[in-house]
Parts: C-alpha cells; structure tokens; sequence
C-alpha cells in the first residue's frame, strides 16, 4: 500500500477557473479572495483565471484584473490559454505558468475550440513561441483523455497520438491527463500510462472529475502508480451542477483527507480546505458536492 | 493492477435494509418489489429486512411479511436481527442467512443496542443457540470497524478485541467489517487487516459507506488486497438523508460500474440497477446520493 512520509503528492486547486467557469459569475473580489484563502490553507499551486473571451465564458472575464491583484508570494498561479491572444494577455497580466488544452476528442475539440486536435497542437507550439519569450512553465492538459462523451476515443490511440504530437512539439510541455467527463478507471489510466513516451511522464500530472464517484480511486490507484501531481477543485466544484450528469472535479478535501491519513505529505490544512468549501456555498449559490464538505474530517484512527 | 477475469467479487445488496431503514416508512409491497428486482438484475445476495421492533425501527415493520413474500429461488436472502427474539421470527418467517451486529465502539453499542460489546457478543451466542438448529449461515457484522463518531475507537484495539470475542464464541459465523459512519480509509483497513486471525480473513466482507467520499477507493484498495465481499445499497441509499454528515453504503452501480471496467465479474447487471436507482427516487421521496445514477454508465474506452 501506499504509505510513505516521503512520497509527497503537488496538488493544484482549479477552484477559481474549472470550479466557477460554467456557473454564474463570481466577482474579481471574490474570486481573488477565494484564490488568496486557497494559498493561505497550503495550496503551492492555484489555477486562478482563465484568459478566454468574456463573450464566450462570461464566468472568466476580468481575468487579468484577477492576475493583477494576486499577491506575487511563492504561490504558482495557473492561468488557462485557448490561443495566442490568450496567451499574449496572461504574459502581460505576469502569469508565468500557462495551460493549453488539447483535446484527445476531435468532437469536443470541435465544440469547444473549433479545431481539429492536429489544430490544436498547432495552436500550442504558436503559444510556445510566446511563452518561450519568458521563463514560463507550459503544462499541456489533454482533455477527454480515458473516454469521451462523444465516443470517439473508444481506446487509447487517439491520446497516446495526441501526446506524441504534443511531445514532438513541445518538448519542455508538462503533460496533465485530463478525466473531462468522469470517465476513467484504474483501467483506463493503466491503459494509458502503459503507452505513454518515457518524456510524457516526467512530472505528469492527472486532472479528474467526480462525474461517476471514481475520481479518489482513480487517484489513489494513481499515486500508488507513481503519479504525484493532481488537479483538484475546493468543495468538488467544477462541471456545471445544472447539466445532468455534468460531474465536478475531485475535490481538494477528499483528496487532501485521504492522503493525511495515508502519511502522504500536501502541505495542505484540511480545516482551512473545510472551512471554504463551506464559504463557497454562497459564492456560488448552491450547495458544493463534495462529501467530506458535508461530513468533516476524520476521528481519530492511530496508525498501529 | 487487479485485473483479472477469474477474480469475481460478491455483492450482497443492503438497498432493502440499509437503504430504508432511517426514512420514511416504504409499504412491504414496495420493499418486497425492490427486492425481487434486485435479483432480477443478478445481485444473489440481498439484505431483505430486519427483524426488528417497529416501535424502534418503523421502516422495517412488516419484516416477516417482507420475507414471507420473497420468492424462493437460488437467491440468498439476508435479514438482520438484533437479539434472540428477532431471531426466532426470522427463522419462523424462513430466513436462513442471518446477520447480527457487533459494535466494536462502546458508547455506539449504548446508544443503538444498549449493552456493552461484550453483551452484544453474548447475545450473539445466545442467537445461534436457534440458528444452530437449522442450516443457517450467520454473518457477524463488526460496526465502527475503522472509527467511531464517539471517538471511542481511535485505534484497531477495540475492533480486533471484538473479532476475537465473536471468533473465539462463534467460529462458524463469517465476519463483515462494517465502516458504519464512512471513516474507514485504505490505511484503515490495512491497519485491521494485518492483526486479523486468520479464522477471520476466510470470507470476510465489507460494508463500506461513502460518507467522505472513499467508499469507492477503499474497495478498490481492499480487492487488490485480496477481499471479495462487498455490502452496497443501490443508488447509494443508506443512513439518514436528513442528517447532516450521515452519508449513504457505497452504491452498487459506481462499484458494478468500476468492476466492469476492470474486468472482475460480478454478475450484476449495471443498466437493470441504475433503472432501480432511478426508480427509488419515487419510493423514498428524494434524489437518491449516488453519482453514477445521475451520470449513467461508461462510453467505451477499449483494452488494448
């Protein structure tokens, strides 16, 4: 079992990007509230804007008014880039760690960013030309990576060519696999961790949704594969909790609990975490998913 | 990786039991329709009823008539009794597969069965002085196995007293660990199961529930370590929806769903199960908890 004070896990909070893009906006105070207080409960690394169109994605507008105001400590901030434009912004706003999409689904691809994934890659080695203006991490986040609701990744071939395109590209990019619909399994993730090109699991990183209840397995199976970087949403945010079936990302606290109790170091607080998944609730009008939002940390249980 | 198509987990469905207990009341024809559905979809094992008083347990009044109206196919099932008494009826309405808890936390043991765990050890002898008398297999479940919510079993001392009680008592009997408030984590069950008798590991069972999110990752945890039996409630019905942190068994479908996927056969069918989730909104009156009955099943994603 995994079970080493060694082994440390990186986990970067989405909150204030996947956990409030699809709902109704949050204001640039809140949000940079939200990010502020995520820093201060221990999180290194933050996803805090994303540089879209605000005609597109109303929820992320004012992104480089959030950058602007976040405070230049040892925090990482994230800032998601769906092209050159997006990426020029974040540059100007000081974001310094940049994610790009590219999708292993020509369908989603094709929805969400009008372009085929061979497109999209394309995009990313134009964004590269940028970023490579500045010492900034570039973390290419493969979406619809173990299935797709489309279905047309029915196996691991579209994803392992999309990495290898990525790779073959973009060879300083970190790689995330992103479960976007909640649909991997210990399977799946074996499946195509067991193809993956040595460089693409250097510092690989794993994004998951809750959508089927799989998100701390798939973790958990994952760390105890070796992975030690994961996307993770305060009060299991993320999705929108008015599509059915939508599904948010696995929540920072789960995530955070289960591995306090393995010996398996975060650096995160667990009641800071607890103290706002319960403040998001009225940020964002509903109720947060997460289960250990509801229930609380642990009783004790001494290790033997 | 588990991964292998010899390796077949049982799952003994509680929906009928755990599931109904804390609501509203269901009528008998509902439970008995429940149950009968459960086995159409090709669960063997189902938790039917509990024999206990109704003036206590409301939503399980009518248990004998519940079992007199259970058909007798290859079926098993299951009914929990809490004393000689229930007992007696269960075995006068024909159940041969009985379950009796065993709390290893004293103020739990108070407060639901008003004795100690050793008097609840006792009685347990006492009962199968009656089941002896038929072919009856007796499944003793250990509760708070991995925690208690009165901080009472803050290591696995308690719970390996209690196993050893009902061991040394009753070696016939089989034992199911049951994390009742959803505490149990990997590193939990690790702890326990390395100080069981060996007695106690042939057959052993666990009824996990999802109060924090883990149940689905303690099961994975627990397959890959050997353990087969696995109690779950469809649509992830269990404790009370109305109290806050009560937290439902581990659902059947988000378990059926990941064991499809890995290959591990169970014989349930998982379509015929989520249209009973869906279905039990209707009977108990609000949304059932489980987050693959919203989502649905799984778009393909292949083995290579």
């Amino acid at each position: 079992m995994v079970r080493d004070s060694d082994v440390a896990v990186k986990i970067r909070d989405v909150t204030p990007r996947d956990g409030l893009q699809a709902g109704e906006p949050v204001s640039v105070d809140g949000r940079v509230d939200l990010a502020i207080a995520l820093a201060a409960a221990g999180l290194t690394d933050i996803e805090a804007a994303s540089f879209v169109s605000a005609a597109a994605v109303p929820a992320m507008a004012g992104a480089d008014e959030v950058f602007a105001r976040l405070p230049r400590t040892t925090t990482t901030w994230w800032a998601l880039v769906p092209n050159e434009r997006g990426a020029i912004d974040a540059l100007s706003a000081g974001a310094r760690h940049i994610t790009v999409t590219v999708s292993a689904s020509a369908a989603y691809s094709a929805k969400n960013v009008r372009r085929t994934p061979e497109q999209a890659i394309a995009v990313l080695t134009d964004i590269a030309v940028f970023t490579r203006q500045q010492p900034t991490v570039l973390d290419a986040v493969v979406s619809c990576a173990f299935g797709s609701p489309f279905a047309d990744v029915r196996n691991r071939e579209p994803v392992i060519s999309v990495i290898a395109g990525i790779v073959d590209a973009l060879p300083e990019a970190r790689i995330t696999l992103a479960d976007t619909t909640g649909t991997a399994t210990p399977r799946r993730i074996d499946d195509v961790l067991s193809a993956l090109p040595n460089s693409a699991r250097v510092d690989l990183g794993l994004h998951l949704h809750d959508t089927r209840g799989t998100a701390l397995a798939n973790a958990l199976w994952a760390i105890d594969h070796g992975i030690a970087r994961f996307d993770t949403s305060t009060g299991g945010l993320g999705g929108s909790p008015f599509a059915p079936g939508a599904g948010g990302n696995l929540a920072t606290e789960d995530l955070v609990l289960m591995l306090d109790d393995l010996g398996i170091a975060t650096g995160v607080d667990l009641d800071a975490i607890l103290c706002i998944a319960h403040s998001l609730e009225g940020l964002v009008g509903y109720p947060v998913p997460s289960r250990t939002s509801t229930a609380g940390a642990l009783p004790v249980f001494e290790r033997s």
